[in-house]
């Protein structure tokens, strides 16, 4: 009934870049690709894109020091010599993490947060010792999962202490137990996507939570930042599946009830659920899982504009249809998306036709594409004839499975686009069904007004594009990804310059902050706001009572303080 | 689009009895049925029934002084002179809350938790008044809703303080606002059951939440408590419906985000959610509401056991079945809920036609009685192929629809026994399937064991019942009713006897210490264990941030903490 996993193994990190997206072995498959940048070039307004490398590691210097001597020998006491690594690679992967300030200052070598250390533990026991270690001795710790956060979340920031270390969980990644009777699995919190969902789908089960980032975060990273993935609709966020969790703090073991529902108080997993490392480090989590669907088909609709398709979306949401996935691109990105067609040709011949059919169908002018995941044919057959109802045409399964086929692939797009002088970004909120016209109407044009003030020359502009990525019965998650060429004697500046434009939008027009990735760095200007001073006040004081020294991942989450007593 | 609601009005207080269950104009149904009160006494072992009448309030004392002159003018400005209360049918009507423990006392007379006032405060702005008041005068402020607590929630104790007042919410009731396009309404927490369902089923929407105190209790305390209704299969708890809550605190407002979902940390509203009246007062919510369904059916189905009973329940929440309820009763539930018929004869000639099909179809030993409600065609037939699947057997609307209307009358029995020497006290808890079969079995055997320990004479004992009142994909509700002799010399050693050992076994066997009507005091001595050491400091930090005096609802959710500093 109860089934016990082995022990897992963590990932090389030499295998994966320090400096950019995913695996170091991955081949650029826009390298050669000509005809795709000089569309992207003319699209931008731009005569030509640039050649930006990244600089190498080699030429690169590793400001601040390694750890003292007897540190290092305490932490090799706790965790065994050969899980503390200061290597330049070390210390240069885990500066940061991968949002797009995170890439700026890694292409220009700034690597100014390098922990001095990085810290592998094997389990709970290693990782309480290691925080008291730095309580005691005043060093901060930056829990790292995947080091995928694309909003400052790992940045190894000291704070008010001289030494940072990074406490990097991949090695803690084993399944614990598989409850089949209850629907529930435990895992190290360290697993990342592959190595949970083969050990549950070895057992007929899955978690179903793919965020685009799956390959290499992990499962304590999606609760810490309360992720969602891309099957969200039938899954849900890391704050639905999310049962139990063990958090480690300075001052010992916070451990969450595994009940079904409780009446007794406040759920503490609430609260480990989106605490980014700050209140502690989660070493294991028990998720409910469920069995793999017999049915999983990716299908594509085209819409003849962005509100009938959110009209849909809404719709099915609130009915309670049961569709995976309804991932509704407006006709920016809808355009974007045919002009990369299956990463082959900009524009096949058989797109001529498609267009002819469309304009005929009423959906030629500003069409938008749906890419639907359905695993039942119920909610497939329910969805379809809401799709009907609100005149999209129905584009088959090609379309969907060719968005399954690179859904992990366009983060790599990113790091090609920055070689090119280009820069690419998102935003992501949420609000309830009333707000989210306004919402979409006034973040998008705050974006596309703050490109092209910051653009680098007379004409440029950028491309802004939107999906509704998440839905609920009461509201829907809005992804703003914009491309822009980049002001290169001033890209930090240019990047704070729109993300702040964005940022307020979404504020003034009744959206969170964040939906789905964190606040982290990216977003503390404007937490107080969202969650009130009395918020803030109530979340200093759980760290207070869990961090009295407050080690943990300094910066992130909660803007700064007041300066404290004494 | 908005609906803006208009002002409700309170319920007269006069009109619900100070020291019983409900209505005081309700007619005791079961005064003249001694076929009823001869069978109990020969289940419960006993040769006769008793008479126990409760001491009525003209004869009884009111400890504890009234206001002082200047506290009392204080709150007059505050909330006008008319809404500030001290006649000694309003001081005992908010002394204690509904639980046995409460009623063995008001019964007896004891009104030593009788506050000194009771403010009813007529919107958000006066609370906080009434709270910054208190917190300066170092009153205790004791937040009442419907005061149907039975687990010593709104108990007007004073902790460390001279007095102690009861803020009652009851005249916050207006619904603010319905959303019908992101299906949210917003009120004012003070709004009972039937008010706001009026004011919903008036725009075709529901929230769908009927807890058995439904008639009498608020939205505030639904929230407060984390409370589950009846049909929280499809409607959820309390925690799940609740959208965005402003808790008026004594540092001021604590207003959480209306979003859909959010990454940007801890959501606040699920702290708001199992509060208890000790962080601050709620005194607006947004929940999620829903269309109300076309259908409405309540069907039973008997099983031929308990363990056949619950595989199906378990078999229909993992599966998703969207049945609004699924509530199985044990073999003794099944046996007292047929002896009380349709609050008819004990037993009906008809049921010995029943029996004799039953025994047919293999249900005549320890059946079980399961009432379902259905919402919708597609549950209610995968709900009828799960159920021939285990073997039940299809009773039709009848037994269902009995069940529905005497619903909210159980409560009234309570004090029909207690009127005759019975009591009568519930426990319940939730805890995962894999657990499910051992936490039943040995809480049952535990109040069992403790009830034969504490009855008055020789060969009494006493009938112990359960039912899975709230099923979930991972785990369910068992919720225990158990009806005893009373002990007539020590009343409250008993209960406090067999509540220990209830308790005992339910947090040794893995469950909640409450799924769904709170810690209140009753809860206190394992809410410790339940939380973690770590747990119980976060909530104290909370506390400690939000009312830094401890004036709000002593003695309440967490343990007595270490002495104080300074």
């Amino acid at each position: 009934m109860l089934i016990r996993g082995g022990a897992g193994m963590g990932v090389d990190r030499a295998k994966i870049r320090w400096n950019g997206w995913g695996w170091a072995a991955h081949k650029d498959e826009f390298a050669q690709r000509d005809d795709l940048w000089k569309w992207l070039a003319s699209e931008l307004g731009m005569p030509a894109l640039l050649a930006t490398p990244a600089r190498p590691l080699e030429e690169l210097e590793l400001p601040g020091g390694k750890l003292p001597l007897p540190d290092r020998e305490a932490l090799n006491a706790i965790a065994g010599a050969e899980n503390v690594r200061d290597s330049a690679y070390e210390r240069a992967f885990h500066a940061l993490g991968r949002s797009y300030h995170d890439l700026l200052r890694l292409r220009a070598g700034d690597l100014s947060t390098a922990p001095a250390a990085v810290v592998y533990p094997r389990g709970a026991d290693e990782v309480l010792a290691v925080l008291a270690f730095a309580a005691r001795e005043r060093i901060a710790v930056v829990p790292f999962g995947g080091g995928t956060s694309v909003v400052g979340g790992v940045t190894g920031a000291r704070g008010p202490f001289q030494t940072a270390i990074a406490l990097d969980l991949s090695a803690m990644d084993r399944m614990i137990e598989v409850d089949a009777v209850s629907g529930t699995a435990t895992a190290e919190a360290g697993i990342n996507g592959p190595a949970l969902e083969k050990a549950l789908q070895a057992k007929g089960l899955t978690l179903g939570h793919i965020p685009q980032s799956f390959e290499f975060s992990t499962l304590g990273g999606w609760i810490a930042h309360r992720g969602a993935g891309q099957l969200s609709n039938r899954y849900g966020c890391a704050g639905d599946w999310l049962v139990a969790a063990k958090l480690a703090t300075p001052r010992g073991m916070l451990s969450t009830g595994d009940f079904p529902a409780s009446a007794a108080g406040p759920h503490l997993a609430d609260l480990v659920a989106g605490s980014e490392g700050i209140f502690g480090v989660i070493t294991e989590a028990t998720v409910r899982v469920r069995p793999v669907p017999a049915m999983n088909e990716y299908r594509g609709y085209l819409f003849r504009d962005f509100p009938s398709g959110t009209a849909a979306v809404r719709t099915a949401a609130r009915d309670g249809n049961g569709a995976a996935m309804l991932r509704l691109a407006d006709a920016e990105e809808t355009r974007l998306l045919r002009a990369f067609g299956a990463l082959g040709k900009v524009r096949r011949a058989a797109d001529k036709l498609a267009d002819a059919y469309l304009k005929l169908r009423g959906c030629a002018d500003r069409p938008c594409l749906l890419i639907g995941a359905f695993e039942d044919p119920v909610s497939r057959r329910s969805f379809a004839a809401i799709a009907r109802r609100f005149g999209a045409v129905d584009l088959s399964t090609a379309a969907g499975e060719r968005w399954r086929r690179t859904r992990f692939q366009l983060p790599y797009l990113r790091d090609s686009l920055l070689d090119r002088g280009v820069g690419v970004a998102k935003v992501e909120t949420a609000s309830s069904w009333a707000k989210i016209d306004a919402l979409y109407a006034a973040t998008r044009a705050a974006i596309d007004a703050a490109i092209r003030e910051t653009v680098p020359r007379e004409g440029a502009r950028g491309m802004v594009m939107c999906h509704i990525g998440h839905s609920y019965p009461t509201g829907a998650c809005l992804g703003f990804t914009f491309v822009f060429p980049r002001a290169l004697d001033g890209d930090i500046a240019q990047w704070s310059k729109i993300k702040t434009a964005a940022s307020e939008a979404i504020v003034a027009n009744g959206g969170t902050i964040s939906h789905h990735l964190g606040v982290g760095e990216d977003h503390l200007p404007w937490i107080a706001q969202e969650k009130g001073a009395l918020g803030i006040d109530v979340l200093r004081a759980i760290k207070a009572a869990l961090d009295p020294e407050g080690i943990l991942n300094p910066g992130k989450l909660l803007p700064p303080g007041p300066p404290e007593d004494g």
